[in-house]
């Protein structure tokens, strides 16, 4: 008998027959002695469709309100699987994020989890009951509904499972694992059997859209084992846990590449220090991720500062950056979003050099354009020009042999 | 400048065209210098979506999961009307029920407020804001979201209006006021200036259809004005207040029908001390609302027992009165929801005999059978048939001169 945390996602949940599934798996769970929490996303397009009727109302749409409206979404949802659950025979109750003790803090629309009171959830779980947890969501210390943003229902589940020290996080989602490189653009991709906290994080952060970061950076901190499957299939998935040894000669695990991606440049900037600094303090006080950095070599004591954000922090970003070109006297600034970004990553990057020479090498053989290049211990990330995205992943797959088991 | 607790109903916010009016209604009370707090309902037909898509899990509906289903569209609407306010340049605040401090009890669909913390609301107004309450909904003293039961916008409009000591609380709806009788049905109806809260109580329960009944008693018991309103056009309503002297001349006020009515009939019940106890113990356990009761004349030492209850109830009901007729050793029973409550109301009638008789010889004139009487100080209703209901009306609102002011 074990403590099993489970996540179903949007697609998951997109209609009542696919409700009924999902309560028939964890119908399964139940009866096989297991305690089960369920934390679920919003119906398919529910978000979406509210997002749409927001913006009828005009073009300032607070975050606090969103919150409140958008939350709306996984508490439907939480209620239908919870109501399916009991049809079929099964006790059930479900919990808003404020019922399930998800305290966070007041950033609404991006609010990170504080910490969690699972009283709750234990008394019911102590019932022998199923709890269905509503995702994505939780509670200031206003007292005001906030929500985690895109993915955070991952993040929700996973800090479940972290702070009832469950015995695994199951994320049921459309995809049945985490694959070398997206299958779409690559036909060779393998389903990887088990891969690395750290791998995962890259590739997450990196937009392979299978994990929100936010629910890998817990897991890690926590020591959680997350298990990423199918939900329509009945088929093991892949295990993002504690890198084994066995993991560790893999050189690079996979490809990822990502559209969400605008670039900006900083012309002429002074070359005096604490200058870095004002623009990204300005930029972080939006709270907009700066991903990529860049400063060129510096020129009669001026320089070139290049960035990148994510797509929809743009219009965020756009008058922050205006601001700060007047205040420290750039010369201008230009941005585009006709830009992507390639990254391989393999926790056994960081023993094996070479590593990215062969990724630019395999850029170069494709005459593919690098405008900007990023590392880490293991990750090597380039961006490149938008419509070369899926060449690119391509060519990298095939240099690092990932076809091959 | 005063304090003004205002209600808008499923129709008021029906779309968002409809909420930009609703807001627009606001933002000039608020620049006139009052302070605002507007109770709104769920969007149009947004509670029956939900019921349809929850009967879609199956037959078996749990209250407690169907409130926290049912309670989004109030918390949807809420954040609508906050930011659509926001949007014309007002600042606004949505609060859930539980945000707001509505506790009620824990009858999941039914429950009844239990108190107000109007911590939060006046806080909000303090900052100089207009604060936009879901409607509909409380919480628990085990912290589940509750819902009071169809038309409990109106209960928590003057709860809080109770609570906050406001001047006045303006339901919008989408009629214009108080009818001498339902103008679809007589079109010689007039609108009243002025009704007592008793008179509005027995309209209100007798399903005239403006106001909740159970709001009109939070009024008179706390002594808050109603004024009913339309929220399409801008002109003066019907305000519910203690009664004049003027209004106390007048005999009857109005004519209600009501087809909300199943009449149950128990046969041959044992006429022993305590058997209607356990009829009505039982049915008021699954929190049936019996209407009227009547005890047809002994025979043999046995007797019928017939009465009303709403058409909601019916399906619960069926098997507490079959459990009971086999308990008392009744013969049998049957019902029929073929029927309907033809009632006239004036605070008058209490000092002028003979109002009763008037009523039964204008159903006389018509041909119009009674199945039931029941009457009280300030009401005579009669059970006919459903299909009579219309006629009755009218003879009625002709027989007592209501179109004449």
């Amino acid at each position: 008998m074990a403590l099993l945390v489970t996540k179903f996602g949007g697609t998951s949940v997109g209609t009542l027959e696919r409700i009924k599934n999902v309560a028939m798996r964890l119908k399964d769970m139940k009866n096989q002695g297991h305690d089960v929490v369920a934390v679920v996303s919003a119906m398919g397009d529910t978000t979406d469709e509210l997002i749409d009727l927001a913006r009828l109302t005009g073009d300032n749409l607070s975050p606090r309100e969103m919150d409140m409206l958008l939350a709306t979404g996984e508490q439907q949802s939480a209620a239908l699987v919870a109501l399916t659950l009991q049809n079929l025979g099964c006790d059930a109750i479900s919990l808003t994020g404020w019922q399930a003790g998800i305290k966070s803090d007041d950033k609404h629309s991006k609010a990170r989890i504080s910490g969690i009171d699972t009283t709750r959830i234990k008394e019911e779980l102590a019932k022998g009951r199923i709890v269905v947890v509503a995702g994505f969501q939780g509670i200031s210390p206003e007292g005001d509904i906030t929500t985690l943003g895109r993915g955070g229902s991952d993040t929700t589940a996973v800090a479940i499972a972290a702070a009832l020290q469950a015995d695994r996080c199951l994320i049921f989602t459309d995809v049945d694992g985490v694959y070398t490189a997206d299958p779409r653009i690559v036909p060779q991709a393998r389903k990887l059997d088990q891969i690395s906290y750290e791998e995962m994080l890259e590739m997450a952060s990196l937009g392979a859209g299978v994990l929100q970061s936010r629910s890998v950076e817990f897991a890690m901190l926590y020591g959680v084992d997350i298990e990423v499957l199918s939900s329509f299939e009945n088929k093991p998935g892949t295990l993002v846990t504690e890198v084994s040894n066995m993991e560790k000669q893999r050189i690079v695990s996979g490809v990822a590449g990502d559209k969400n991606c605008v670039r900006f440049a900083l012309f002429d900037v002074p070359d005096v220090p604490g200058i870095a600094m004002k623009i990204f303090k300005a930029l972080a006080r939006e709270n907009i991720n700066v991903d990529m950095i860049i400063q060129s070599a510096m020129r009669d004591n001026r320089n070139d500062i290049a960035f990148t954000i994510e797509q929809d922090d743009l219009k965020k970003a756009i008058p922050v950056v205006e601001k700060v070109v007047q205040e420290i006297s750039a010369s201008g600034y230009s941005y585009t979003d006709e830009v992507a970004k390639v990254s391989i990553v393999g926790a056994g990057m960081q023993t094996n050099p070479g590593v990215a020479a062969a990724m630019f090498e395999a850029l170069a053989e494709e005459n593919i354009n690098i405008h900007m290049i990023s590392t880490s211990e293991i990750k090597v990330s380039c961006v490149i020009d938008e419509k070369e995205l899926e060449k690119a992943v391509r060519a990298l797959h095939k240099k690092f042999e990932l076809d091959k088991a």
